[in-house]
């Protein structure tokens, strides 16, 4: 691995020039923060799960993102509507598995998601990843901080198998389609201490994935844009009630400049 | 059009005094700052939407809240029964027309809401209220900016087709019941910046419009100390998180010196 | 009674080190906060609420936190699944009765709950454990602020009767398990000014159940840590928006010279 920049900064022009409509169904615990995360990038979200209406919303929109975090099997069915016209449409679907593993229903679905609509970014942390590629692996290590080899294997084995780009989170991001690799190094563990930080890390990606058509090279730039506003924001902050409320203000003021002194890619 | 001075503050105070129960069935992105907003004003916001228990709880309120934001056909049909309830008891009824234009399922929901249940106040942005009034525009100039005379027109003709008092927000608000016409010019860009203003501006309105008969003054009072409050909240923020925060002290706070020196309201 | 010392922070650094999973299935107003409370405390929030789904998570908790806030028929009958499930695996059930006595229908499914499943905790303000002990009462006084001794006696009384512990909240706060009684001083006005204080403490008190098996002590020690980070909170703050953050803040930063110092409790 070594070093390198990325122009992550011209995705974030590009999101905040185009303002793409980013649809989702998502959990309702982070609606807010998926929404408003989307809004403060500078483009534009839109909430919305009847079945009813996904199939037509995800047609005005540029990418859709998918978290499975308060799922039902109605809302699975929803997401699935969503999916398939997103999949036609030729837009990218971004699935958060958030919470695979826990239960059986989670598995269930999750693969169901995958195995009957396209999904171009899998993301999840280490231990939900591992349970969707069905491959049995000790977690603890890596859940616990660095990036394992094994974890590198099993995101590009998934990648692979599954002709998507994967996106593992925890202390070192993993970002991979399967040929490429970026390993980002930004963040800070006050991320950790606040729920939402993964939910709005999917939504960003979603967002840049909505302008730039290298799925794996606009999650690493989401990742870094998103990284970097936490660093900042917990130099603002006195604890995790302000630092979760700079991360909007510092992602909104981000400039060029924070972006290219403060990232840490490798590939 | 010239300027006028409304006194915004005696109801602001009638609020504080009278706490009215605000009943809301809102949508799942913003249903807390709907809340905390009707709190924040000295009010009690109650949220309800079992279809099971939605009539008896607006039996006990002084005025109803519906968004449909977040719709599925089945809360629709609670928003229904509520309105049934609200409309028998004489408490207004504001109905936030949000996103409608967007799917056939919003447009729809919409016109069955107005059409089966009376529905004292309908508000939207402008491409939303031109969409419900069944009027061809072009609303994109408004939208950017400065009231177009179409929209004002639109407005009115809405109000008096329905009976009822219409509020088109923007940089410029518009409020009128057919006769009357309040033109609102306070507020702040960052506003548009983050998720919730819209539905917050919405239920302050349904908070005001518990306290005073004459509804189109009650909304343009409403939008006038939301938007004062919003003004003085840009001052002590820096980015959209801590804006956020910032206008449910500065609504907390607000005084009457504050709202006549700054209020913008054209007639 | 006689002001006494817990050992609050001994709990507290328990919930630290043990980082219990707190399964929920909460309201959709206060979903976020209640999370977000567990998880800054240094435990494992895990909102599911899925029949299919809530038996297997409560079996991953060690303890569960059942809230009617926003509830619908379906909602109750999964939270009777996962208090069950809770039930034979031995871990502690908290019931907020949010809102009882407002509708039959809120009336109807909290007794439900409690003859169908075991409930541990039941946690309410005056009013509603009023009603949920089913006397008559006049609870105006006690909502007003100090406890009177027929509230008392109705904790009381109801703890003896359903074998658990009651938590009335208000100005001054009691736990009792029919046996055991305190009285929380700690607390101030602007706790009832935002929305989702209520809510929050029901997740504190879910928090400190799962490591301290005399409950009527966890409950008490957890409004103390939560109401003395409220305490400090409003120091930090201009108004209710900023309150609300500094309360996670206030929580995370907690040390146990502070909580020595501020607590007030009586027995």
């Amino acid at each position: 691995m070594k070093k390198i920049k990325i122009d992550a900064y011209a995705l974030l022009e590009k999101v905040r020039t185009q303002k793409p409509v980013v649809h989702h169904l998502t959990n309702w615990v982070t609606i807010y923060d998926c929404a408003n995360i989307v809004k403060v990038l500078g483009a534009s979200p839109v909430m919305a799960h009847a079945k009813e209406e996904v199939g037509q919303m995800a047609e005005i929109a540029s990418s859709l993102v998918l978290n499975i975090g308060t799922l039902t099997p109605e809302l699975i069915e929803a997401m699935k509507l969503a999916a398939k016209s997103a999949n036609r449409k030729g837009i990218p679907v971004v699935l958060d598995v958030c919470g695979a593993g826990a239960t059986q229903l989670r598995d269930k679905k999750s693969l169901e998601l995958l195995n009957e609509t396209k999904i171009n970014i899998i993301k999840g942390n280490a231990s939900e990843i591992a349970r969707v590629s069905g491959e049995s692996v000790k977690t603890k290590g890596v859940d616990a901080g660095r990036v394992g080899k094994d974890m590198v294997k099993i995101a590009q084995n998934l990648a692979r198998s599954r002709k998507c780009t994967v996106v593992v989170t925890g202390k070192e991001d993993i970002v991979t389609d399967g040929k490429k690799l970026y390993i980002i190094k930004n963040g800070h563990p006050m991320m950790a201490h606040i729920v939402g930080t993964g939910c709005m890390a999917s939504s960003v990606i979603g967002t840049f994935s909505a302008v730039e058509k290298d799925l794996a090279y606009a999650a690493a730039a989401a990742l870094v844009c998103f990284e970097i506003a936490a660093e900042c924001a917990v130099k603002l902050s006195s604890g995790p009630g302000t630092f979760k409320e700079k991360i909007f203000d510092c992602i909104f003021n981000l400039d060029k400049k924070t972006i290219e002194r403060m990232q840490k890619v490798e590939c």
